[in-house]
Protein backbone atom coordinates (compact mmCIF):
# COMPACT_ATOMS: atom_id res chain seq x y z
CA UNK A 1 0.00 0.00 0.00
CA UNK A 2 0.91 3.46 -0.40
CA UNK A 3 1.87 5.88 2.36
CA UNK A 4 1.53 9.37 1.30
CA UNK A 5 1.59 12.06 3.76
CA UNK A 6 0.06 15.09 1.68
CA UNK A 7 1.16 18.14 3.67
CA UNK A 8 -1.14 20.44 5.80
CA UNK A 9 -3.05 22.84 3.44
CA UNK A 10 -1.52 22.08 0.76
CA UNK A 11 1.89 23.51 2.13
CA UNK A 12 4.98 21.20 2.07
CA UNK A 13 4.24 17.52 0.35
CA UNK A 14 5.92 15.20 1.22
CA UNK A 15 5.34 11.46 -1.22
CA UNK A 16 6.59 8.69 -0.03
CA UNK A 17 5.34 6.45 -3.38
CA UNK A 18 5.20 2.56 -3.12
CA UNK A 19 8.13 0.61 -4.86
CA UNK A 20 6.66 0.63 -8.75
CA UNK A 21 9.49 -1.52 -10.04
CA UNK A 22 8.38 -5.56 -10.28
CA UNK A 23 5.84 -7.43 -9.25
CA UNK A 24 3.36 -5.98 -6.09
CA UNK A 25 3.34 -7.52 -3.12
CA UNK A 26 0.41 -9.10 -2.14
CA UNK A 27 -0.67 -6.15 1.12
CA UNK A 28 -2.26 -6.77 4.43
CA UNK A 29 -4.42 -4.02 3.93
CA UNK A 30 -7.67 -5.58 3.32
CA UNK A 31 -10.84 -3.63 2.99
CA UNK A 32 -12.73 -6.83 5.04
CA UNK A 33 -16.69 -6.98 4.48
CA UNK A 34 -19.17 -9.47 6.08
CA UNK A 35 -22.24 -9.72 3.79
CA UNK A 36 -23.48 -7.57 1.12
CA UNK A 37 -25.41 -4.51 0.98
CA UNK A 38 -28.29 -6.31 -1.51
CA UNK A 39 -28.64 -8.83 1.40
CA UNK A 40 -28.84 -5.95 4.04
CA UNK A 41 -31.59 -4.30 1.53
CA UNK A 42 -33.79 -7.51 1.19
CA UNK A 43 -34.49 -7.69 4.94
CA UNK A 44 -31.36 -10.56 5.84
CA UNK A 45 -30.62 -8.76 9.19
CA UNK A 46 -29.07 -11.67 11.13
CA UNK A 47 -25.70 -12.82 10.32
CA UNK A 48 -23.15 -15.23 11.17
CA UNK A 49 -20.40 -13.40 12.47
CA UNK A 50 -19.25 -11.98 15.81
CA UNK A 51 -18.06 -8.33 16.31
CA UNK A 52 -15.25 -9.95 17.77
CA UNK A 53 -14.40 -11.81 14.32
CA UNK A 54 -14.69 -8.28 12.52
CA UNK A 55 -12.25 -6.72 15.29
CA UNK A 56 -9.57 -9.11 14.05
CA UNK A 57 -9.85 -8.08 10.21
CA UNK A 58 -9.75 -4.34 11.21
CA UNK A 59 -10.05 -1.32 13.51
CA UNK A 60 -12.30 1.20 11.63
CA UNK A 61 -15.03 0.88 9.53
CA UNK A 62 -19.04 0.36 9.88
CA UNK A 63 -21.76 -1.47 9.40
CA UNK A 64 -24.68 -2.38 11.78
CA UNK A 65 -25.77 -5.51 14.17
CA UNK A 66 -28.23 -8.47 14.41
CA UNK A 67 -31.61 -7.42 14.02
CA UNK A 68 -31.05 -3.96 12.30
CA UNK A 69 -30.53 -2.98 15.90
CA UNK A 70 -28.50 0.45 14.93
CA UNK A 71 -25.75 2.45 13.22
CA UNK A 72 -22.37 0.37 13.98
CA UNK A 73 -19.10 2.61 14.45
CA UNK A 74 -15.49 1.04 14.46
CA UNK A 75 -13.28 3.17 15.65
CA UNK A 76 -9.25 2.70 17.26
CA UNK A 77 -10.46 -0.79 17.38
CA UNK A 78 -13.27 -0.47 19.72
CA UNK A 79 -17.29 -1.40 18.22
CA UNK A 80 -19.78 1.18 18.88
CA UNK A 81 -23.49 0.41 18.41
CA UNK A 82 -25.98 3.93 18.07
CA UNK A 83 -28.97 2.74 18.46
CA UNK A 84 -32.04 4.47 18.09
CA UNK A 85 -32.01 6.31 21.21
CA UNK A 86 -29.15 7.92 18.79
CA UNK A 87 -26.64 7.37 22.33
CA UNK A 88 -23.35 4.80 21.26
CA UNK A 89 -23.25 2.04 23.70
CA UNK A 90 -20.18 -0.14 23.67
CA UNK A 91 -20.43 -4.08 22.43
CA UNK A 92 -19.54 -7.29 23.67
CA UNK A 93 -17.53 -9.02 21.01
CA UNK A 94 -20.38 -11.54 20.86
CA UNK A 95 -22.59 -9.34 19.28
CA UNK A 96 -23.76 -10.92 15.90
CA UNK A 97 -23.37 -8.41 12.78
CA UNK A 98 -25.40 -9.18 9.31
CA UNK A 99 -22.87 -6.40 7.47
CA UNK A 100 -20.17 -4.62 8.19
CA UNK A 101 -16.85 -3.95 6.26
CA UNK A 102 -13.69 -2.53 8.75
CA UNK A 103 -9.87 -2.43 7.54
CA UNK A 104 -6.40 -2.06 9.27
CA UNK A 105 -6.58 2.43 9.24
CA UNK A 106 -3.31 3.51 7.62
CA UNK A 107 -3.01 7.43 7.82
CA UNK A 108 -1.92 7.32 3.77
CA UNK A 109 -2.56 10.62 3.21
CA UNK A 110 -3.91 13.59 6.10
CA UNK A 111 -4.72 17.17 4.97
CA UNK A 112 -6.17 20.03 7.21
CA UNK A 113 -9.99 20.50 6.13
CA UNK A 114 -11.33 24.40 6.86
CA UNK A 115 -14.73 25.28 7.22
CA UNK A 116 -17.55 22.69 4.87
CA UNK A 117 -21.05 23.51 4.61
CA UNK A 118 -22.53 21.03 3.63
CA UNK A 119 -21.85 17.20 2.90
CA UNK A 120 -21.76 17.40 -0.82
CA UNK A 121 -18.77 19.75 -0.41
CA UNK A 122 -17.29 17.53 1.72
CA UNK A 123 -17.40 14.66 -0.18
CA UNK A 124 -16.22 16.12 -3.28
CA UNK A 125 -13.52 17.13 -1.21
CA UNK A 126 -12.75 13.63 -0.07
CA UNK A 127 -13.40 12.97 -3.70
CA UNK A 128 -10.95 15.29 -4.97
CA UNK A 129 -7.94 13.99 -2.42
CA UNK A 130 -8.78 10.27 -2.70
CA UNK A 131 -8.25 10.56 -6.81
CA UNK A 132 -8.70 6.91 -7.25
CA UNK A 133 -12.63 6.12 -7.94
CA UNK A 134 -12.17 2.34 -8.78
CA UNK A 135 -10.49 1.67 -5.12
CA UNK A 136 -11.95 1.02 -1.84
CA UNK A 137 -11.00 4.11 0.58
CA UNK A 138 -11.40 4.70 4.46
CA UNK A 139 -12.47 7.73 5.52
CA UNK A 140 -11.26 9.87 9.09
CA UNK A 141 -12.23 13.50 9.64
CA UNK A 142 -11.87 14.36 12.85
CA UNK A 143 -13.02 17.84 13.57
CA UNK A 144 -15.66 20.84 15.27
CA UNK A 145 -18.56 20.30 13.24
CA UNK A 146 -21.22 23.53 13.15
CA UNK A 147 -23.74 20.61 12.85
CA UNK A 148 -24.24 16.87 11.85
CA UNK A 149 -27.73 15.28 11.47
CA UNK A 150 -27.66 11.66 11.44
CA UNK A 151 -30.00 8.59 12.05
CA UNK A 152 -29.98 5.44 13.52
CA UNK A 153 -32.17 2.53 12.29
CA UNK A 154 -34.49 0.55 15.12
CA UNK A 155 -33.97 -3.00 16.15
CA UNK A 156 -36.60 -4.91 13.90
CA UNK A 157 -39.01 -7.89 14.79
CA UNK A 158 -39.68 -10.89 12.77
CA UNK A 159 -41.06 -10.99 10.34
CA UNK A 160 -38.61 -8.08 8.52
CA UNK A 161 -39.46 -5.75 6.19
CA UNK A 162 -36.90 -4.59 3.45
CA UNK A 163 -34.58 -1.95 4.64
CA UNK A 164 -36.02 0.76 2.59
CA UNK A 165 -39.42 0.56 4.55
CA UNK A 166 -38.04 0.56 8.00
CA UNK A 167 -35.29 3.83 7.17
CA UNK A 168 -38.63 5.72 5.69
CA UNK A 169 -39.82 5.69 9.48
CA UNK A 170 -36.16 6.13 11.35
CA UNK A 171 -35.31 8.26 14.12
CA UNK A 172 -32.93 11.17 13.46
CA UNK A 173 -30.70 13.04 15.59
CA UNK A 174 -29.35 16.60 15.12
CA UNK A 175 -26.10 17.46 16.75
CA UNK A 176 -24.91 21.30 17.16
CA UNK A 177 -21.63 22.48 18.28
CA UNK A 178 -19.66 18.92 18.63
CA UNK A 179 -16.25 17.06 18.73
CA UNK A 180 -15.91 14.38 16.83
CA UNK A 181 -14.89 12.13 14.15
CA UNK A 182 -16.75 10.72 10.75
CA UNK A 183 -16.02 7.17 10.04
CA UNK A 184 -16.46 6.47 6.15
CA UNK A 185 -16.28 4.38 2.90
CA UNK A 186 -15.82 4.66 -0.89
CA UNK A 187 -17.10 2.06 -2.57
CA UNK A 188 -16.33 2.16 -6.54
CA UNK A 189 -19.24 1.75 -8.66
CA UNK A 190 -18.82 -1.41 -9.61
CA UNK A 191 -18.62 -2.92 -7.13
CA UNK A 192 -22.65 -1.57 -6.43
CA UNK A 193 -24.53 -4.28 -4.66
CA UNK A 194 -21.79 -5.71 -2.85
CA UNK A 195 -21.41 -2.53 -0.57
CA UNK A 196 -22.95 1.12 -1.18
CA UNK A 197 -21.60 2.80 -4.42
CA UNK A 198 -20.15 6.41 -3.52
CA UNK A 199 -19.73 6.86 0.03
CA UNK A 200 -21.13 6.05 3.38
CA UNK A 201 -20.37 8.09 6.20
CA UNK A 202 -21.04 7.33 9.94
CA UNK A 203 -20.38 9.70 12.80
CA UNK A 204 -19.15 9.30 16.85
CA UNK A 205 -18.79 12.21 19.12
CA UNK A 206 -15.38 12.87 20.56
CA UNK A 207 -16.78 11.83 23.84
CA UNK A 208 -18.00 8.43 22.09
CA UNK A 209 -21.45 9.17 23.07
CA UNK A 210 -23.39 10.23 19.98
CA UNK A 211 -23.70 9.45 16.58
CA UNK A 212 -25.04 7.74 13.54
CA UNK A 213 -25.37 7.71 10.02
CA UNK A 214 -24.62 10.80 8.43
CA UNK A 215 -27.70 12.44 6.59
CA UNK A 216 -26.07 15.99 6.75
CA UNK A 217 -23.07 17.79 8.09
CA UNK A 218 -21.28 20.98 8.22
CA UNK A 219 -17.59 21.29 8.97
CA UNK A 220 -15.65 24.00 10.98
CA UNK A 221 -12.19 22.55 10.98
CA UNK A 222 -10.95 19.53 11.00
CA UNK A 223 -8.24 16.69 9.52
CA UNK A 224 -9.04 14.32 6.68
CA UNK A 225 -7.35 10.99 6.06
CA UNK A 226 -7.53 8.00 3.32
CA UNK A 227 -6.03 4.95 3.33
CA UNK A 228 -7.16 3.78 -0.40
CA UNK A 229 -7.64 -0.10 -0.28
CA UNK A 230 -6.74 -2.49 -3.42
CA UNK A 231 -7.47 -5.13 -1.45
CA UNK A 232 -11.15 -6.03 -1.21
CA UNK A 233 -12.44 -9.07 0.61
CA UNK A 234 -16.37 -10.13 1.17
CA UNK A 235 -17.33 -12.91 3.66
CA UNK A 236 -20.44 -14.37 2.42
CA UNK A 237 -23.39 -15.45 5.23
CA UNK A 238 -23.98 -19.41 5.19
CA UNK A 239 -27.79 -19.30 6.14
CA UNK A 240 -30.90 -19.85 4.21
CA UNK A 241 -32.06 -16.10 4.42
CA UNK A 242 -29.09 -15.12 2.41
CA UNK A 243 -29.09 -17.98 -0.43
CA UNK A 244 -32.97 -17.60 -0.75
CA UNK A 245 -32.58 -13.85 -1.53
CA UNK A 246 -32.86 -12.24 -4.89
CA UNK A 247 -29.59 -10.39 -4.74
CA UNK A 248 -28.76 -10.05 -8.62
CA UNK A 249 -31.50 -7.17 -8.86
CA UNK A 250 -30.19 -3.67 -8.88
CA UNK A 251 -31.08 -1.89 -6.24
CA UNK A 252 -29.24 1.08 -6.91
CA UNK A 253 -32.43 3.55 -6.63
CA UNK A 254 -33.76 2.04 -2.74
CA UNK A 255 -29.76 2.16 -1.53
CA UNK A 256 -30.27 5.59 -2.66
CA UNK A 257 -32.87 6.50 -0.85
CA UNK A 258 -31.86 4.24 2.16
CA UNK A 259 -28.68 6.56 2.24
CA UNK A 260 -29.76 10.09 1.52
CA UNK B 1 -16.17 -25.10 4.55
CA UNK B 2 -18.77 -27.65 3.98
CA UNK B 3 -17.54 -31.57 3.30
CA UNK B 4 -19.69 -32.87 1.37
CA UNK B 5 -19.26 -36.09 -0.74
CA UNK B 6 -22.68 -37.57 -3.05
CA UNK B 7 -22.60 -40.44 -3.60
CA UNK B 8 -22.14 -41.92 -7.15
CA UNK B 9 -24.73 -41.64 -9.49
CA UNK B 10 -27.40 -40.51 -6.87
CA UNK B 11 -26.80 -43.73 -4.80
CA UNK B 12 -25.35 -43.92 -1.70
CA UNK B 13 -25.55 -40.11 0.28
CA UNK B 14 -23.26 -39.15 3.12
CA UNK B 15 -23.46 -35.46 4.14
CA UNK B 16 -20.84 -34.16 6.62
CA UNK B 17 -22.30 -30.73 7.00
CA UNK B 18 -20.48 -28.23 8.95
CA UNK B 19 -20.98 -27.38 12.50
CA UNK B 20 -23.88 -25.07 12.48
CA UNK B 21 -23.48 -23.83 16.29
CA UNK B 22 -22.30 -20.40 17.32
CA UNK B 23 -20.44 -18.10 15.21
CA UNK B 24 -18.73 -19.08 11.91
CA UNK B 25 -15.35 -19.58 11.43
CA UNK B 26 -13.54 -17.17 9.23
CA UNK B 27 -11.88 -19.91 6.51
CA UNK B 28 -9.18 -20.01 4.65
CA UNK B 29 -11.12 -21.23 1.47
CA UNK B 30 -11.53 -17.75 -0.59
CA UNK B 31 -11.90 -17.20 -4.05
CA UNK B 32 -8.75 -15.32 -5.19
CA UNK B 33 -9.33 -12.72 -8.09
CA UNK B 34 -6.97 -10.39 -9.40
CA UNK B 35 -8.34 -6.93 -10.80
CA UNK B 36 -12.03 -7.02 -12.72
CA UNK B 37 -13.74 -8.54 -15.62
CA UNK B 38 -14.77 -4.74 -16.44
CA UNK B 39 -11.23 -3.51 -16.72
CA UNK B 40 -10.23 -6.41 -18.89
CA UNK B 41 -13.35 -5.85 -21.37
CA UNK B 42 -11.93 -2.23 -21.28
CA UNK B 43 -8.88 -3.52 -22.64
CA UNK B 44 -7.01 -3.28 -19.15
CA UNK B 45 -4.57 -6.22 -20.03
CA UNK B 46 -1.62 -5.80 -18.02
CA UNK B 47 -1.19 -6.28 -14.57
CA UNK B 48 0.93 -6.16 -11.92
CA UNK B 49 0.98 -9.54 -10.53
CA UNK B 50 2.22 -12.43 -11.43
CA UNK B 51 1.52 -16.64 -12.05
CA UNK B 52 3.61 -17.48 -9.12
CA UNK B 53 1.87 -14.79 -6.98
CA UNK B 54 -1.25 -16.56 -8.19
CA UNK B 55 -0.29 -20.00 -7.08
CA UNK B 56 0.33 -18.98 -3.51
CA UNK B 57 -3.52 -18.40 -3.19
CA UNK B 58 -4.99 -21.44 -4.97
CA UNK B 59 -4.19 -24.25 -7.09
CA UNK B 60 -7.17 -24.32 -9.10
CA UNK B 61 -8.88 -21.89 -11.42
CA UNK B 62 -8.74 -19.28 -14.60
CA UNK B 63 -7.73 -16.31 -16.25
CA UNK B 64 -5.67 -14.45 -19.17
CA UNK B 65 -2.31 -13.42 -19.09
CA UNK B 66 -0.69 -10.07 -19.61
CA UNK B 67 -0.87 -8.62 -23.27
CA UNK B 68 -3.74 -11.33 -23.16
CA UNK B 69 -1.76 -13.95 -23.90
CA UNK B 70 -4.56 -16.78 -24.45
CA UNK B 71 -6.11 -18.68 -22.25
CA UNK B 72 -4.86 -19.15 -18.33
CA UNK B 73 -5.95 -22.82 -16.81
CA UNK B 74 -4.80 -23.77 -13.30
CA UNK B 75 -4.88 -27.57 -12.16
CA UNK B 76 -3.82 -29.12 -9.71
CA UNK B 77 -1.75 -26.52 -8.96
CA UNK B 78 -0.09 -25.74 -12.24
CA UNK B 79 -0.40 -22.69 -14.82
CA UNK B 80 -1.27 -23.79 -18.17
CA UNK B 81 -1.44 -21.35 -21.10
CA UNK B 82 -3.39 -22.00 -23.74
CA UNK B 83 -2.37 -19.78 -26.66
CA UNK B 84 -4.07 -18.75 -30.03
CA UNK B 85 -2.41 -21.66 -31.41
CA UNK B 86 -4.69 -24.04 -29.00
CA UNK B 87 -1.78 -25.33 -27.66
CA UNK B 88 -1.26 -25.81 -23.90
CA UNK B 89 2.11 -24.49 -22.73
CA UNK B 90 3.95 -24.16 -19.19
CA UNK B 91 4.12 -21.06 -17.67
CA UNK B 92 7.05 -19.49 -15.76
CA UNK B 93 5.95 -17.82 -12.42
CA UNK B 94 7.16 -14.69 -13.38
CA UNK B 95 4.43 -14.33 -15.94
CA UNK B 96 2.40 -11.84 -15.43
CA UNK B 97 -1.43 -11.86 -15.05
CA UNK B 98 -4.63 -8.70 -15.34
CA UNK B 99 -7.39 -10.98 -14.83
CA UNK B 100 -7.55 -14.73 -12.92
CA UNK B 101 -9.31 -16.30 -10.12
CA UNK B 102 -8.19 -18.99 -7.87
CA UNK B 103 -9.21 -21.50 -5.12
CA UNK B 104 -7.86 -24.45 -3.11
CA UNK B 105 -9.84 -26.74 -4.79
CA UNK B 106 -11.65 -29.25 -2.31
CA UNK B 107 -13.81 -31.64 -3.50
CA UNK B 108 -16.64 -30.54 -0.87
CA UNK B 109 -19.13 -32.30 -3.55
CA UNK B 110 -18.61 -35.27 -5.83
CA UNK B 111 -21.34 -36.22 -8.32
CA UNK B 112 -20.82 -38.81 -11.48
CA UNK B 113 -22.08 -37.69 -14.75
CA UNK B 114 -23.41 -39.44 -17.63
CA UNK B 115 -23.91 -38.31 -21.42
CA UNK B 116 -24.58 -34.72 -21.42
CA UNK B 117 -25.22 -33.54 -25.07
CA UNK B 118 -24.54 -29.59 -24.97
CA UNK B 119 -23.07 -26.83 -22.74
CA UNK B 120 -26.78 -26.17 -21.65
CA UNK B 121 -27.43 -29.06 -19.99
CA UNK B 122 -24.47 -29.37 -18.42
CA UNK B 123 -24.77 -25.92 -16.92
CA UNK B 124 -27.81 -26.75 -15.45
CA UNK B 125 -26.79 -30.09 -13.90
CA UNK B 126 -23.89 -28.01 -12.33
CA UNK B 127 -25.98 -25.42 -11.10
CA UNK B 128 -28.83 -28.17 -9.75
CA UNK B 129 -25.92 -29.83 -7.58
CA UNK B 130 -24.63 -25.99 -6.28
CA UNK B 131 -27.59 -25.07 -5.40
CA UNK B 132 -26.46 -21.89 -4.00
CA UNK B 133 -26.82 -19.26 -7.05
CA UNK B 134 -25.91 -16.61 -4.36
CA UNK B 135 -21.87 -17.98 -3.35
CA UNK B 136 -19.51 -18.63 -5.78
CA UNK B 137 -18.39 -22.15 -6.63
CA UNK B 138 -15.13 -23.57 -8.26
CA UNK B 139 -16.16 -26.33 -10.38
CA UNK B 140 -14.78 -29.59 -11.61
CA UNK B 141 -15.38 -31.74 -14.22
CA UNK B 142 -13.03 -35.04 -15.17
CA UNK B 143 -14.02 -36.34 -18.01
CA UNK B 144 -14.37 -38.20 -21.49
CA UNK B 145 -15.76 -34.91 -24.10
CA UNK B 146 -17.33 -36.27 -27.55
CA UNK B 147 -16.60 -33.15 -28.19
CA UNK B 148 -15.24 -29.23 -27.00
CA UNK B 149 -15.15 -26.53 -28.80
CA UNK B 150 -13.11 -24.05 -27.31
CA UNK B 151 -11.50 -20.18 -28.51
CA UNK B 152 -8.35 -18.56 -27.34
CA UNK B 153 -7.43 -15.06 -27.08
CA UNK B 154 -4.52 -13.92 -29.49
CA UNK B 155 -1.84 -11.85 -27.93
CA UNK B 156 -2.89 -7.71 -28.17
CA UNK B 157 -0.53 -5.29 -29.19
CA UNK B 158 -0.62 -1.68 -28.01
CA UNK B 159 -2.89 0.06 -28.39
CA UNK B 160 -5.14 -2.04 -26.83
CA UNK B 161 -8.60 -2.69 -28.03
CA UNK B 162 -11.36 -3.57 -25.58
CA UNK B 163 -12.31 -7.21 -25.68
CA UNK B 164 -15.12 -7.26 -27.71
CA UNK B 165 -13.67 -6.53 -30.44
CA UNK B 166 -10.59 -9.03 -30.06
CA UNK B 167 -12.81 -12.17 -29.74
CA UNK B 168 -15.04 -10.99 -32.60
CA UNK B 169 -11.96 -12.53 -34.71
CA UNK B 170 -10.92 -15.34 -31.95
CA UNK B 171 -9.37 -18.48 -33.08
CA UNK B 172 -11.72 -21.26 -32.49
CA UNK B 173 -10.79 -25.17 -32.29
CA UNK B 174 -12.70 -28.45 -32.23
CA UNK B 175 -11.48 -31.38 -30.14
CA UNK B 176 -13.70 -34.78 -30.96
CA UNK B 177 -13.42 -37.80 -28.66
CA UNK B 178 -11.06 -36.22 -26.13
CA UNK B 179 -9.95 -36.99 -22.27
CA UNK B 180 -10.06 -34.06 -19.88
CA UNK B 181 -10.94 -31.95 -17.58
CA UNK B 182 -13.21 -28.63 -17.44
CA UNK B 183 -12.33 -25.84 -14.80
CA UNK B 184 -14.96 -23.47 -13.91
CA UNK B 185 -16.05 -20.86 -12.05
CA UNK B 186 -19.91 -19.74 -10.52
CA UNK B 187 -20.02 -16.34 -9.93
CA UNK B 188 -23.68 -14.59 -8.70
CA UNK B 189 -24.96 -12.33 -10.39
CA UNK B 190 -24.59 -9.47 -7.92
CA UNK B 191 -20.66 -10.07 -8.82
CA UNK B 192 -21.12 -8.96 -12.39
CA UNK B 193 -18.51 -6.00 -13.41
CA UNK B 194 -16.26 -7.98 -11.08
CA UNK B 195 -16.72 -11.48 -12.70
CA UNK B 196 -18.19 -13.25 -15.15
CA UNK B 197 -21.63 -13.78 -13.07
CA UNK B 198 -23.20 -17.10 -14.14
CA UNK B 199 -20.38 -19.92 -15.44
CA UNK B 200 -17.20 -19.47 -16.83
CA UNK B 201 -15.63 -22.59 -18.10
CA UNK B 202 -12.42 -23.28 -19.37
CA UNK B 203 -10.82 -26.60 -20.76
CA UNK B 204 -7.67 -28.22 -20.84
CA UNK B 205 -6.95 -32.13 -22.38
CA UNK B 206 -5.73 -34.69 -20.24
CA UNK B 207 -2.21 -34.88 -21.38
CA UNK B 208 -2.35 -31.10 -20.59
CA UNK B 209 -1.57 -30.38 -24.39
CA UNK B 210 -4.69 -28.36 -25.36
CA UNK B 211 -7.66 -26.70 -24.52
CA UNK B 212 -9.31 -23.15 -23.51
CA UNK B 213 -12.58 -21.19 -23.14
CA UNK B 214 -15.11 -23.10 -23.31
CA UNK B 215 -17.40 -22.04 -25.89
CA UNK B 216 -19.50 -25.84 -26.60
CA UNK B 217 -19.09 -29.29 -25.05
CA UNK B 218 -20.90 -32.46 -25.18
CA UNK B 219 -19.95 -35.37 -22.27
CA UNK B 220 -19.90 -39.04 -22.66
CA UNK B 221 -18.99 -39.86 -18.84
CA UNK B 222 -17.15 -37.57 -15.88
CA UNK B 223 -17.26 -36.64 -12.94
CA UNK B 224 -18.43 -33.31 -11.59
CA UNK B 225 -16.65 -31.83 -8.45
CA UNK B 226 -17.63 -28.54 -6.62
CA UNK B 227 -16.04 -26.35 -4.24
CA UNK B 228 -18.28 -23.58 -2.65
CA UNK B 229 -16.36 -20.57 -1.99
CA UNK B 230 -18.31 -18.15 0.83
CA UNK B 231 -14.98 -15.79 0.69
CA UNK B 232 -14.25 -13.98 -1.85
CA UNK B 233 -11.13 -11.28 -1.82
CA UNK B 234 -10.48 -9.26 -4.94
CA UNK B 235 -7.14 -7.43 -5.09
CA UNK B 236 -7.11 -4.19 -7.38
CA UNK B 237 -4.42 -3.23 -10.01
CA UNK B 238 -2.13 -0.31 -8.79
CA UNK B 239 -1.71 1.28 -12.40
CA UNK B 240 -2.68 4.13 -14.31
CA UNK B 241 -4.58 2.39 -16.91
CA UNK B 242 -7.43 0.67 -14.20
CA UNK B 243 -7.36 3.89 -12.43
CA UNK B 244 -8.34 5.51 -15.57
CA UNK B 245 -11.21 2.98 -16.98
CA UNK B 246 -14.58 3.49 -16.83
CA UNK B 247 -15.59 0.63 -14.39
CA UNK B 248 -18.58 1.38 -13.20
CA UNK B 249 -21.14 1.07 -16.31
CA UNK B 250 -23.25 -1.67 -16.94
CA UNK B 251 -20.94 -4.31 -19.44
CA UNK B 252 -23.15 -7.42 -19.15
CA UNK B 253 -23.87 -7.47 -22.88
CA UNK B 254 -20.43 -7.23 -23.78
CA UNK B 255 -19.25 -9.59 -21.37
CA UNK B 256 -22.22 -12.21 -22.69
CA UNK B 257 -21.41 -11.95 -26.41
CA UNK B 258 -17.09 -12.27 -25.37
CA UNK B 259 -17.57 -15.21 -23.54
CA UNK B 260 -20.37 -17.34 -25.83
Amino acid sequence: MHARIMGILAAAVLLIPACAHGPRAVGSDALFQISTINALMLGVYDGDFTCGQLLQHGDFGLGTFNGLDGEMVVLDGKVYQVRADGIAYAVPDKTGTPFAAVTRFDRERVEALSAISNIETLEKEIARMAGNENAFHAIRIDGRFAHVKTRAVPKQEKPYRPLVEVTAHQPEFELHDVEGTIVGLWTPQYAQGLNVAGFHLHFLTKDRSRGGHVLECSLVTGTLAIDTCLDFRVLLPDNNEFKAADLGQDMSEQIRRVEK
